[in-house]
C-alpha cells in the first residue's frame, strides 16, 4: 500500500478495494456514484466485487466525452441530485476519466454550496494528472475549463486496475502528463520513460503512478491557487488546449493526451528557440514523444483560428502570450512571453519533424 | 467613516465616494460592472460622481428579479467576460441587491476558477444580509440558492445613500432582516427597532447597519460554512422560503423580507410551543411585524405545496425537519425538530393572527 498525502487529503495507490471501509467511516445521509456508460459496465463491477456490506447507493449516469463536460451536463448531474433528495451530508463518488472527476467535482462543490465528494479516477490521465490539484469545471464555448473553481475530495483512488478496461489509445493519452511530469521536474524519471518500448505491455504501475503523482503534489503544494511557479504544469497545454479544441467537434478529434503530445513538441521548440533547451534535448522529445502518438500535419488555413483559441485561453493575462517553457529536461520556468509569429514557427516545426 | 474588519475583507460604511480609489490599488487588467436596469439608472451615476479619474469599465446588464437569479443569466454574465476577454486578473463589481451579488459572486467564483469581485450592496436587505458570509449563488427549478458556494470578496461598500433610490416597499423588506438579526441576538436592539414608526422616514442609517452588520458578522465567524451555529441566521427562514418559492412566478410574489416576515411570525409560534418563548414576546413581534408588512392569508389548499418545498429546502438533513427557533428574544437554538403537522399548524395560526 502506498499513500501520497496531499493538503487535505490522501491520494491511495492501488487501494481501490477499501472504499467501502472509507465509506463506511464517513458519516453520511445518501451516497451517489456519478458514472458514464464505459465506467458503469467496466468499472463499477469492480467496486462491486469489494462491496461486501453491500452499501447502498444510487447511480447518475452522463454520457462519455469531453464534448459532454459542459453546463448543460452538470444541469443533468445537479437534477439528479436534487431529485433523489441530496442534502448537504450526501456523497458523490466520481467513476471515470478527467470528464467525470472534473464535472462531478465542480458540481459537488456547488451543490447546496458544496457537499463532499470522492475522486476515483479509472484512467491513466486522471490519475496523474486530476489526483492532486483540485481543479474542477467545465468548458463553455470551446473554451476548456472556463468554469469552475478549485475544491478538494475527500479522498483520491488511484488505482490500475483499471488500466485493463482502457482502450490501447486512451492509456497511451494518459502517458502525455506522465512525459510531461518528467520533462519539467525529473530527467532521472524521463531516463527512465524513455526505455519504455511499448505503453500497453508496461507493468511497474505502481511505482509509475507514485513518482507522477508526486511531482505534481510538489509543484502544487508550492502553489495551490496557480499564482504563478504552478504553471510549469502548463507545459505543452497552450498549443495542445488550442489543438484540442480546434478539432473537438471533428471525425478526427484528439484525446486530451494526444493534443498535448503535439502541443509538447511545439513547446520544446519554442523551449529551444527561446529558452536555452539544447537542439539533442527537442530531437530526443520529439523521437520519444512521436514513437508513441499518431499525429497528423496541422493546416495551415487552420493557423489563424488556433491562435484565437490561444488568446482566449484562460492562463494569458492581459493579452500578452505567456507561456510556461523548459530550459533543460527536468526544469522548467513560467510566464515566457513569446509572440504570435513564433507561435506559428512552432506549430511549421511540428508539421515538419512529423 | 466606520469600517467592520470580516474574516478577509473589510465592509465599508458609508464610503462608496472611496470606490475609485480602492480600485485605482487594485492591480487589474480590466473592469467589469454588473447592473440591472434599475441600478443601472439610480446607482451607477452615483458611482460616477466620485469617478474623477475616469477609471474604465465594461457593463453587463441583466434583467432585474428573483426570478432570473438562475443559471441561464449565469450564463449571460459568464459570456459577457469571455467575450470582452476577462481574464484571471480582472475584477468583477456587483453594483445592485441581493440577486445581483449572489449570482455576479458565483459568476466571478467560477469564471476560470475564480476572479475577484467587489460587493456593492444597493439594498437594506443585502446590505444587512448579503456583506457579511460569503454565500453566493442562484436558483433552480424553484429552489433557493441550490447551486453555489462560499467564497469572499475583495471589499463590500455598504452605503445608505443608495437607499434614497429603492421604493419603499423594497426598503421595508430589507428591514426584516434587521429584525431578524435582532430577534436572534440582541435584545437592546430589537427595543430599539420597535419604536420606530415609520421606516421610510428613519434616518439613522450608518449606527444600525453597523450593530446588524455586525450581528451577522459575530455569527458568521463563529461556524462559516454553516456546520451548525450558523443556522441561528435561518430563523424565520424555512417556512419563509417556502412562502416565497410558493409565489415567485405569480402576480402576488412577496418579496424576499417579506415572506421572511411572514415566516418570521410562523417560527415564533413554533418557537412558543416548543422552544419557551413567552405568550408575551410572541404577541410583541407579531405585532411589531404586522405593522410593517403587508402580508396575505395562505390558502389552506397550499399547505401540501408549502410542505413539499420545506422538505427540498437545502437546510434539511437526512428528511428530518429542523428549525432554528428562539426561546427569548434575542436568543436562538438550531436544529429543534419539527413535525410536518407543527409547522401546518404554525400556518394555521399566521392565517389566524393576521
Amino acid at each position: 500500500m502506498t499513500k501520497i498525502q496531499v493538503a487535505g487529503y490522501d491520494v491511495q495507490l492501488s487501494r481501490v478495494n477499501s472504499l467501502w471501509d472509507t465509506i463506511a467511516q464517513l458519516d453520511h445521509s445518501s451516497l451517489f456514484m456519478l458514472v458514464d456508460e464505459n465506467t458503469k459496465k467496466h468499472c463499477l463491477p469492480i467496486l462491486e466485487e469489494s462491496n461486501s456490506e453491500k452499501i447502498p447507493y444510487q447511480i447518475i449516469q452522463i454520457t462519455s466525452g469531453e464534448i459532454n463536460k459542459n453546463l448543460a451536463t452538470s444541469k443533468l448531474i445537479w437534477e439528479a441530485l436534487i431529485n433523489n433528495n441530496a442534502d448537504r451530508n450526501s456523497i458523490l463518488i466520481n467513476l471515470g476519466g478527467g470528464v467525470i472527476g472534473d464535472m462531478g467535482g465542480f458540481c459537488a462543490s456547488t451543490y447546496m454550496r458544496g457537499i463532499r465528494f470522492i475522486q476515483i479516477p479509472t484512467t491513466l490521465l486522471s490519475q496523474v494528472d486530476a489526483s492532486v490539484g483540485g481543479k474542477l469545471g467545465v468548458d463553455h464555448k470551446s473554451l476548456k475549463n472556463i468554469i469552475g473553481l478549485f475544491n478538494d475530495p475527500e479522498v483520491v483512488f488511484a488505482d490500475p486496475l483499471f488500466f485493463k478496461t482502457l482502450p490501447s489509445r486512451q492509456l497511451r493519452s494518459g502517458f502525455a502528463e506522465v512525459f510531461k511530469h518528467a520533462l519539467i521536474k525529473n530527467k532521472k524519471h524521463w531516463q527512465f520513460l524513455c526505455k519504455i518500448e511499448d505503453i500497453q505491455t508496461f507493468d511497474k504501475w505502481e511505482g509509475l503512478l507514485s513518482t507522477s503523482i508526486n511531482i505534481k503534489k510538489e509543484v502544487v503544494e508550492k502553489d495551490p491557487l496557480e499564482s504563478s511557479y504552478r504553471k510549469i504544469l502548463n507545459f505543452g497545454h497552450t498549443i495542445g488546449h488550442a489543438i484540442e479544441s480546434l478539432y473537438l467537434n471533428t471525425n478526427t478529434a484528439y484525446l486530451h493526451g494526444e493534443a498535448i503530445a503535439l502541443g509538447m513538441i511545439c513547446e520544446s521548440y519554442l523551449s529551444f528557440k527561446k529558452n536555452g533547451l539544447s537542439k539533442t534535448s527537442l530531437e530526443e522529445i520529439n523521437n520519444t514523444l512521436l514513437r508513441h502518438y499518431e499525429l497528423q500535419k496541422i493546416e495551415e488555413t487552420s493557423f489563424d483560428h488556433i491562435m484565437d483559441l490561444i488568446q482566449n485561453d484562460k492562463k494569458n493575462s492581459s493579452g500578452a502570450l505567456l507561456l510556461s517553457l523548459i530550459s533543460e529536461i527536468g526544469n522548467c520556468h513560467v510566464n515566457i512571453q513569446c509572440q504570435p509569429k513564433e507561435i506559428i514557427e512552432s506549430l511549421r516545426y511540428f508539421n515538419e519533424v512529423l
